[in-house]
């Protein structure tokens, strides 16, 4: 919302509560779900192009509700149906022959026997539609694993199975390709998770493989012909090959630094890609970015001090969750190491 | 209302059109006028602290009513009253010994030659209230001209007569109080008007006054106990005198370059000014950087294409008027010229 209106562009929120943050800087919120299908047609009714903060949206209901209303979906709905689901996901990037881990769909009566055959004796069970942060991800190392997670899940949803990856580092890079097929990308960045959720991200950095990844991730969405920001993260294994571990056809967190020290940021890069402007490719203008998420622990009181050289982005959700994502902070310097120390340190300020 | 909600600072309000600029990014909008009385206890009723987008405030019923009610306004009633009157604006200035052009209170009978005798043949006579833009501000080079103006205008309305200074330059400046007392500064620019209108800025430059200038701005705005972002403009003589021109108590168009390319920009530093957060020095990330005004031609068809390196600011004014500001765009830079350069010909990418 803050960079459509920057760039002139109109918007409308579809959301459930008035105080949802992209309601709260949105003159035209309209109530409703994205699930319902008369709060949808409302919605369309107000609006020429339709884009997404989430993928986790009905593909089906969309794309029925479209046939009928003269509406464009960007990223298209086809997409979105196939990168939601981490089965289809998968099965898209080994057809464009993008690396990745081995994997395979869960079922029952897979046992852990069986699996461990397939991917090797440590695995990752995650939901196939709607896990993020760590919900719907189980990390199973032995049989004891594997039968506590089919004692507290239910195994009749869809999973997939993917192997264990040790890792030297988590990599990610975003890139935006806009209507007419331009595409251009961010620095390829190193992440950091903690309790499976994103912690900081540093960059630029470097990976032998690199280039060669980016080439084929931009032959990838250009084969798909996706439109709009799209985050790619990989596991850097400890011999420096990558392997794409997950996608998010949407603006993302691992590239949240780029909102400073950058000639453009990837929200304002959507909005363009989305309404038919021409990207362009994003420069960093020092040498070295970070930065930090603000985790909330759950406490009533939130306070905070500002650190000179570092940007705040607060969210302006309304409760504090263990775990959740309430902010974040950026900051810029001479190398990605000395901006996630002043990162850590400013973070000190911060009481939530 | 955008800078506000990343630092997490929640935002209403009040203006007449839910149309307006910054209604469009506010979910806590307010219909009505900051002139009428009933509005206004209910915004008040509403918020703590009261900042302003614009100085030409009733400051003598906001005064009355902040008697009524426990609300805090930052910049003060005090000062807004005092800067918001060319007149009271001049005397401070002259009270805290900050060179500005020669001037005299105009009165009839007043006659042209009275007035040369005083301040040179040619002057320039501005309405002490309202006055922006070019709008209010007459230019007097002949007792003919000074018969235009009396014919043309109302003389029983305030106004000040100034000298005319003929300039090398027009520089500006942006200085920013904390409620703490920390004073921190935007680089010295250079601005150009065109129909007394500001067309862009570039900078950073240098003058060689402009270090006991900013010596003397800073004393002027603790001694009258400011607290927010205040810009100086000034000329800049044939011998490199320094002159203030005009203050604006407000966040002001010669600093819209700080909104890309800089640690932190004038919107935030306001922000955290008023709301008793302490405030950073602001720094470049570049060696030059420049801001082009986007000015209203009337025409009804709106279309652009964006140049690389540049930063869109639309303002989402709804009527586009001749010599209205209906947005600006920022690049940065090695050096303010290449800067320029590169304004002018994205400028071209632009019918409005």
């Amino acid at each position: 919302c803050l960079k459509a209106h920057e760039l002139g562009i109109r918007v409308s929120v579809l959301s459930s509560h008035s105080e949802d943050p992209a309601a709260q800087v949105c003159r035209h919120w309209i109530q409703g779900s994205p699930d319902n299908e008369k709060d949808l047609n409302h919605f369309f009714s107000l609006n020429q192009t339709i884009t997404f903060e989430s993928e986790f949206i009905d593909a089906r209901l969309l794309k029925d509700l479209q046939k009928k209303q003269n509406i464009k979906f960007y990223p298209s709905l086809e997409n979105l149906q196939e990168l939601q689901n981490r089965w289809t996901q998968k099965q898209a990037l080994s057809k464009w022959k993008v690396p990745t881990a081995p994997y395979l769909k869960f079922s029952e009566p897979l046992t852990y026997e069986d699996i461990s055959q397939e991917l090797g004796t440590s695995f990752v069970i995650k939901k196939s539609i709607g896990g993020y942060d760590g919900y719907g991800t189980f990390i199973i190392h032995s049989s004891k694993d594997f039968e506590t997670f089919k004692k507290t899940n239910n195994v009749k949803s869809e999973y997939i199975v993917e192997s264990y990856i040790p890792f030297r580092r988590e990599l990610a890079i975003t890139l935006v390709r806009d209507l007419k097929g331009n595409t251009v990308s961010f620095p390829l960045v190193e992440t950091f998770q903690e309790s499976s959720r994103c912690l900081w991200v540093k960059g630029p950095t470097l990976s032998p493989q690199y280039s060669k990844m980016l080439k084929r991730l931009k032959t990838f969405i250009e084969s798909i012909n996706y439109v709009g920001v799209i985050a790619f993260e990989f596991f850097e294994t400890k011999n420096k090959e990558l392997l794409v571990n997950e996608i998010a056809p949407r603006v993302h967190n691992s590239s949240h630094y780029s909102l400073n020290g950058f000639t453009i940021d990837q929200f304002s890069l959507h909005m363009q890609a989305v309404t038919g402007l021409q990207v362009t490719p994003p420069s960093s203008f020092t040498s070295g970015f970070a930065m930090y998420n603000l985790i909330g622990s759950g406490s009533k009181k939130i306070d905070w001090t500002l650190t000179k050289n570092t940007q705040l982005h607060w969210y302006g959700k309304l409760e504090n969750r263990p775990g959740r994502k309430m902010g974040h902070i950026n900051t810029q310097g001479k190398t990605a190491n000395a901006c996630l120390k002043t990162l850590i340190h400013a973070r000190k300020g911060f009481s939530i």
